[in-house]
C-alpha cells in the first residue's frame, strides 16, 4: 500500500460496483474509501452499500489486510519502540465470564513481557474488560497516551479504553454497521479487531476466539475461519499472531458480573480459582510468553507462568497496576471493598442427575437483566450484581441442590434473571460427552511449539 | 397486501438482515420499508444497504410484485375508468434511435385504444421520448393531470412527463440507486418501470425489452429474465402484459437525434421510412390493438394498423395531439420548421465490403457528444443535432461511400462524434449472419396469438 495514496480522483461508486460484482479491490481503492469516509468526504449511504456488498461477496486475504491497514492508519498508531522487549497483547472475541485479561496482563508483565492493552466495554450478553476494571474503586481507564506509556514503563502492563485518536475509521464504520445489518462479516470483524489491536504498537498478539452457545461465532467452523483471517492479516503486517479457538458453550469460571469477576481473577492470581479459568489463563499466558520471547517453548512458558503465580509476582503486578491507574489496591486482600449486591437468591436443581448443558447466552442475558451489562451503548452498569455458579457442565447435581446464586439489587429484576438461569440449565440422567476447553490452535507460530 | 399495513413498529434493520440472509420478505415488510423511506422516516444509509442486499440476493416474484405495489401506491394512481375502453401503454427499456412511442401512441389511438403515455428523458447513450417531443416548437410535456385527461378524452392519446405525484418512492429510490451501485438489478428495474407504468391507470401494457450492444441488458438471457418478471408482476396486479425482446445491436431506423427522429416518425406514419422501424412499430402496435381489444388477432391487428397508416388517420391523430399539447403541427408537412443543425459532415467507408456490425452504444454516445443527449440529468439538450445512417448492418458498402451524416452545431464536437461513429462500424468481406429484429415474445397473452 503506498503511503502517498490519496483520495483525490477517488470514486466511491466505482469501488462499490467492483465489490458488488465480486472483483478484488486494490489496496489503494480500499484506502481511498476508508480515508474519504473518515474525513466525511463520502456519505454514509455509499459506505453502507459497500459494506453490504462486502458482507455478501466477502474479501480476499489481501483485501482484508488492506482494509485493516487503512483503518489502522486512519488514526494514531502508538510507537512503543522505545520500551525494551517485545510488546504482546491478547484479544478475546468475547463471552460470558470471560475475564482472562485481568489475569494475563499482570502475569505476562511479571515475566517481562510488556502488555499495552486497550479494551472495550460490554455490549449485549458479553461482558467487557473496562467495566470489570471500573468496579475497582478509583480505577481509571480513560488515561492519556503519555500516561499510558509511563505506566507501561513502570509496571509492564496497563489497561485502558480506546481513545479518540485510535482507529477513528473503525468507530465510524462500526456505528454504521450496527444500524445497517452489516456487523456479521468475518472480514469486517477481523479488520475492526485487528486495526485497533495493531494500533497499540504491539509486536505480537494472542487471539482467543470463542465458539459455542455464548460466543458470537456459534460454530467452530465460523470461529476457525475468523481466527484464520485474523492470524493471516496480522502476519501480513509483520506481527506474530496465534489464535486459540476456545470453548464458550458454558460460562468461563464460576463468577459472572463485574466485581465478582475481579474477585475470581484475584483467586487465579493466588493459584486458586476454578479449574477451567486457571487452565485457559495458563495456556494463553504461555503463548504470550513464547511470542514475547520470555520463554523458548510452551512447556517452559507454562512452568514459568505457574511459578510467577506461586511466587506472588503476578499478583504483585496486578496490585501495582491498580495503584498506578488510581484504583484502590486493598480490594485484593479485602474483596468486601468491591461493590457488593444487597441480596442473593439461589437457583436450585429440580431433579437428580447431571448438568448436561447451560445455554450460555441466556446466562449472559440474565446478568444484563440484573444490571451487570448493557442493552445499549449508553446504558450504565451496576458493578455489584451477577451470578455465581456452583455447578459446571458434567457435574452431578442432587434435587434441591443450588446450581447458582443470583446477586441482585432490584427485586423486579432478580426474578426474571433467576428464571433465565434456571431455564438455561439442562439436567439429565446420562452425563454429557466432555467438550474440550481448547478446540484448536491456529497460526504459523503455533506449528513451532 | 393489506392497505392498512402501517410503518409503526417497523424496524428497518430487521428487513435488511432478513434480505441479507436470503430470506423472503413479507409484503408488509417491503411496504413498511418503502413507506417509511418515502416519508423520510428511515435514513438513506439503511435503504442503500437493503438495496445492495436485493441486488446480490435477488427477490422472489412475490417480493417483486410487493415492491412494485408499494412504490406504485406511494403516490397518486390515475383513475381513468371514466374513459371508455381499454387503456394501453407501451414501454421500452431504451436504446439508440428508439422512437416507436411517437408512432405508436397516435396509431393505437386511431384504432380506438386510449394511450395515456408518461415518458422519461434521455440519459447516457439512450434517447428519451420527452426530448424528442420537445423538439417540436411549443410542444408541452409538463401538463397537469386534469389537462392530460382532457387531451386523452379528445384525442385518444397524450404524452407527458412524470409528475411529482406519480410514484414518489421511485424517484427517491432511483436517485439513491444511482449513487450506490444498485441500479443493475432486474428486480429493482422491474419495480421502477412497472410502478410508474401502472400508476398511469392502464389496463394493459406492451413492453419492448431491448437486447444487444446498445441496450441496457446486453444479453438476450438478461433481457428475457427482466421481461419475464415484468410480465409476471403486471399480471399479478391484474393487468394484461406482453413483452417483446427486440434487437438493439444497431440503431433502430436511420435517424438518431431529437428533431431527426420526429421527422422519421412522420415518415413511418406516412407509410414510408426504414423497414426495421416500420416493422417494429407495426408489431408493437398490433399487440397494443390486441391487448386493447381493438382487434381479435395479431394478424387482424397488423392489417388494421397498416390501414390506419395508409388512410392517414394515424398521422391525423399525431397532428391532433401536437396541437392539443401546444405544439406547432405544421412541422409534419414542413419538417424545416423543426430545429436544424448548421453543418453536416459525412462518415465514409475506408474500404469495400459489408457493414458487419455497428457498436450501438458508441453511436448513442456520439449523439450525446454532439449535444443531442445528456451525460447528467441537469444537462440541456440540443434538439437539432444527430446522426443519419445511410447503411445498416448487412448492407454492401463501397470504399468512399457515405455510411452516415453527422448533423452538428459545434465544430469541436463534430470531430469526436465522427471518429466514434467511424470506429463503431466494422466492414468486412463476408456479410454477417442476419440477426432477427424480434427475438422473442413473452407473456401468457402471447400464447393465445
Amino acid at each position: 500500500m503506498s503511503p502517498t495514496a490519496s483520495s483525490q480522483n477517488f470514486r466511491a461508486i466505482d469501488v462499490i460496483r467492483k465489490k458488488r460484482d465480486g472483483l478484488e479491490l486494490a489496496p489503494g481503492e480500499i484506502k481511498g474509501l476508508v480515508d474519504a469516509y473518515t474525513k466525511d468526504e463520502i456519505p454514509d449511504y455509499q459506505v453502507s452499500a459497500w459494506l453490504m456488498a462486502v458482507v455478501l461477496r466477502g474479501m480476499t486475504r489481501a483485501e482484508t489486510a488492506a482494509l485493516t491497514d487503512a483503518m489502522l492508519r486512519s488514526g494514531e498508531v502508538l510507537d512503543l519502540s522505545s520500551l525494551p522487549g517485545t510488546k504482546v497483547d491478547k484479544h478475546s472475541t468475547g463471552g460470558v465470564g470471560d475475564k482472562t485479561s485481568l489475569v494475563l496482563a499482570p502475569l505476562a508483565a511479571a515475566a517481562g513481557v510488556a502488555v499495552p492493552m486497550i479494551s472495550g466495554r460490554g455490549l449485549g450478553h458479553t461482558g467487557g474488560t473496562l467495566d470489570k476494571l471500573e468496579s475497582i474503586p478509583g480505577f481509571n481507564v480513560q488515561i492519556p497516551v503519555a500516561e499510558f506509556r509511563r505506566i507501561l514503563e513502570t509496571c509492564g502492563c496497563a489497561m485502558i479504553g480506546q481513545t479518540a485518536e485510535i482507529a477513528p475509521a473503525d468507530r465510524k464504520l462500526y456505528a454504521l454497521r450496527d444500524v445497517t445489518g452489516t456487523v456479521e462479516s468475518p472480514y469486517l470483524i477481523c479488520a475492526s479487531i485487528m486495526s485497533k489491536k495493531l494500533a497499540e504498537g504491539i509486536d505480537a498478539l494472542v487471539l482467543d476466539v470463542k465458539t459455542g452457545s455464548g460466543a458470537f461465532m456459534k460454530s467452530e467452523k465460523d470461529a476457525s475461519f475468523l481466527a484464520e483471517i485474523m492470524v493471516e492479516t496480522g502476519e501480513r503486517m509483520g506481527k506474530k499472531v496465534v489464535a486459540l479457538i476456545t470453548d464458550m458453550d458454558q460460562p468461563l469460571g464460576n463468577y459472572i458480573g463485574n466485581a465478582l469477576e475481579v474477585i475470581e481473577c484475584v483467586e487465579i492470581l493466588r493459584g486458586r480459582g476454578p479449574e477451567d479459568l486457571r487452565h485457559l489463563c495458563l495456556e494463553l499466558a504461555a503463548w504470550m510468553l513464547v511470542l514475547g520471547g520470555a520463554s523458548k517453548t510452551l512447556a517452559e512458558a507454562r512452568l514459568q507462568s505457574a511459578a510467577l503465580i506461586a511466587s506472588g509476582q503476578a499478583l504483585g503486578k496486578f496490585r501495582k497496576m491498580i495503584e498506578l491507574q488510581g484504583g484502590d489496591p486493598r480490594v485484593i486482600d479485602e474483596p468486601k471493598r468491591l461493590p457488593q449486591a444487597q441480596h442473593t437468591v439461589e437457583v436450585r436443581s429440580a431433579q437428580d442427575g447431571h448438568l448436561v448443558s447451560m445455554q450460555c447466552e441466556q446466562i449472559g442475558t440474565a446478568c444484563v437483566i440484573l444490571g451487570g451489562g448493557r442493552e445499549r451503548k449508553e446504558d450504565s452498569v451496576d458493578p455489584a450484581v451477577g451470578i455465581v455458579l456452583h455447578k459446571k457442565v458434567g457435574d452431578r447435581v442432587a434435587r434441591g441442590e443450588p446450581i447458582a446464586t443470583i446477586h441482585y439489587n432490584a427485586d423486579s429484576r432478580a426474578d426474571r434473571a433467576r428464571q433465565l438461569v434456571e431455564s438455561s440449565c439442562v439436567i439429565a440422567e446420562v452425563p454429557p460427552a466432555p467438550r474440550p476447553l481448547i478446540h484448536k490452535i491456529i497460526g504459523s507460530s503455533a506449528e513451532k511449539n
